[in-house]
């Protein structure tokens, strides 16, 4: 499956360094492609970009479970959060890396605390990323917990990590325009104009959060965006659950990329993005897990499925969203959001993609390709991800995930857990 | 897990014929427990009990994906419908029945043409069913085609399954009320009550439904059935997503069960159910997977977790249906909906029950009870169910059904499919 749910029956996919070099029909191939894997069989798909995650929040995973939202936040989440050291961030992350490869997933945009840590254990688990680094004031934090001193940082990380091993990018994540003061937001806005730099932030994520954004600048937080310069750059807009038609408009104009969430806002009671709507205004829309506290695993594909059943449930319209719409989503959706030259298997891009297995009750009857699409959406999941390549690297080997120590990651993680949860 | 979320580590579960005899602490366990599963470990929890299948409509999956929900019906659905034959709804059944098993479904509540089919697939498979044959007039089919014949086979099937093998119930399938006249109804309530037989029927699935039925009968169907007597008997109806309160209160005052199908009324576009509403009001409450061309799969698990997801993204509440509530909904809620002696892993009760490989980063990091349980609703998955006993007899080993030729039931059912769409 190429791009724009094309199929080739039997198909080629050939990979040139770390690129797509050619796709098509066995009989007009110039070269002998994917040697390995022509032998197999299976459907190969483009990996499954995450535009949203949090991966070193499987620390967090099932904490404070069944907790309205405030309560989740302040007594199960944030306590935790502020015992954080590098060394669990880089665990945590690990694991959900692990945990997104294996599911089919080759690129995950990462907001979050100690982000060098974060940085390292993607770079090391073989999983593109685009790292954007955390930036806010902690409560209670002193002169390395404010969000000067977090830019500071992400500069360096710019710095640092931009490009490394062809799989990085930075940008800067400064939290919600309710966790940073107008001068805060301005400032980032700069910086990342300075650097070209993605900016990625929550947007009206709960009814509660747009009220305090209204309280705090006077507006919602996409005209407190404009008004600081931050839609001046690239911006990645996450959630985005509680925007009206006039936010929506204006992130229209400013070509703003947003990162729906559905199964997170949906646990979470935030609700459910109006997805149609920014299609229908021509915005960027990709898929997101958000992470693993409020998921609870990093399994893309569930978001993949829900997103169309949430947003034909909600429209009584079972022909809204279709199965290619949902797919698109997952992939070259997701890569538009990110600005990333992956997504799709076409001559060029990212060599990132995905084995699944055909042979499964999943893909009977089966018949042309609508019906193999339309089972890979629905009746499949990601069980059938068998092997996974980032890059053209294989990272996953009969859904065994090469490039991280998962046992010893696993343990870690659950020492380190009991650890924050003291 | 025995009940109410309770797990014993470890624990022994002690069967004597198709019965759960104890369940406990292995120091205080009166006998060996099931001898082979003590030393594998993993977590033994009350097999799935799905309310409302069309297992046999895997011979369907996928076909005329992305049609509007009356165009699917009238091009995709019913065409293919009207050229089945027995043989067919017997292989679609057996590897709907496998896909049931496999991912932890021990019951299944059927209704669907060609019932004697169905009867027999599910008995060779090895699950617990509940047989509801279908009864409704077919469009212009003539005197084998009524609904008058349909009860006449229905009483037949009954008096010949009735209790077959201990797993087998036979109920009626009254399809709906805007496709049988209310003479029908009337007679089909009196026969169920005669029989004592569950009558399981389709409820205000869609609002298009919901206004046919008022057009014909002049009042909702919850009415519809009350004035036709349905309501006097015992009865599951399906779906109600589109029930006002007077309606919920009516089935609220005649202890009607609901079997509600999140997924497939999501994919559908019909919307969602209000489980809230209906569990306030003391309705019993069970899921459904519905059939395989809606869902596209058999996955109750699926349901399991979307029945929350939807709630509360719809409440916008986080606290609305917990860990506990929905793992309730998926075993001995469905098993009070159908008026089954099992769904829970306690003394008396059938020995229907699966194990769950705790052996996984979706139970990472753990600790307690609720951390565990909140892992195995939210981040694990029926790929994590490897093995299934219904009636204390293994049907599932490693992951492999072992009653159902499952390669030759794709087989079949691919061929059949090409057949029924030409």
């Amino acid at each position: 499956m190429d791009d724009l749910g094309r199929v080739h029956r039997p198909g080629v996919l050939d990979v040139v360094g770390d690129r797509v070099a050619w796709v098509g029909s066995p009989s007009d191939a110039p070269r002998e492609g994917v040697r390995d894997e022509r032998r197999v069989g299976g459907l190969l798909m483009p990996g499954l970009v995450n535009t949203h995650g949090h991966a070193a929040m499987t620390l967090l995973r099932g904490a404070g479970d069944g907790l309205p939202l405030r309560r989740w936040l302040t007594e199960a989440i944030w306590p935790r959060e502020a015992r954080l050291v590098p060394e669990d961030v880089w665990w945590g992350t690990q694991l959900g890396c692990a945990e997104l490869l294996r599911s089919g997933v080759t690129t995950t945009c990462e907001l979050y605390l100690h982000s060098r840590a974060v940085a390292d254990a993607a770079l090391d688990a073989g999983i593109r990323c685009v790292l954007t680094p955390g930036i806010f004031d902690l409560p209670g934090g002193g002169p390395t917990a404010t969000w000067r001193h977090f830019l500071d940082d992400a500069g360096q990380l710019h710095a640092q990590y931009e490009g490394r091993d062809g799989r990085m990018t930075v940008g800067l994540g400064p939290h919600a325009a309710y966790t940073l003061p107008p001068e805060g937001l301005a400032t980032v806005a700069r910086a990342a104009l300075d650097l070209d730099a993605l900016v990625h932030i929550h947007v009206a994520e709960t009814c509660e959060e747009d009220r305090a954004v209204r309280a705090m600048h006077g507006c919602g937080a996409p005209e407190a965006l404009a008004r600081a310069g931050v839609l001046d750059g690239r911006v990645l807009a996450a959630h985005c659950v509680w925007l009206d038609a006039d936010g929506l408009d204006l992130f229209s104009r400013h070509d703003v990329a947003v990162a729906h969430c559905p199964q997170s806002n949906a646990k979470l009671g935030s609700g459910v993005a109006d997805v149609g709507a920014m299609v229908a205004r021509g915005i960027r829309v990709g898929l997101g897990t958000d992470g693993p506290a409020s998921n609870d695993n990093l399994d893309l594909w569930e978001e993949m499925r829900l997103a169309p059943l949430l947003a034909r449930a909600v429209a009584c319209d079972a022909s809204v969203m279709g199965t290619l719409d949902a797919l698109a989503l997952a992939t070259r959706g997701g890569a538009a959001a990110l600005g990333l030259a992956c997504g799709a298997l076409v001559p060029g891009l990212a060599a990132d993609f995905v084995r699944v297995e055909l042979d499964d009750a999943a893909f009977v009857p089966g018949g042309g390709d609508a019906e193999i699409l339309a089972h890979l959406l629905w009746a499949a999941s990601s069980r059938l991800v068998t092997d996974v390549w980032v890059g053209g690297r294989r990272v996953v080997r009969a859904g065994e995930c090469t490039t991280v120590d998962l046992q010893r990651a696993r343990r870690e993680v659950a020492a380190r857990a009991r650890r924050l949860a003291d």
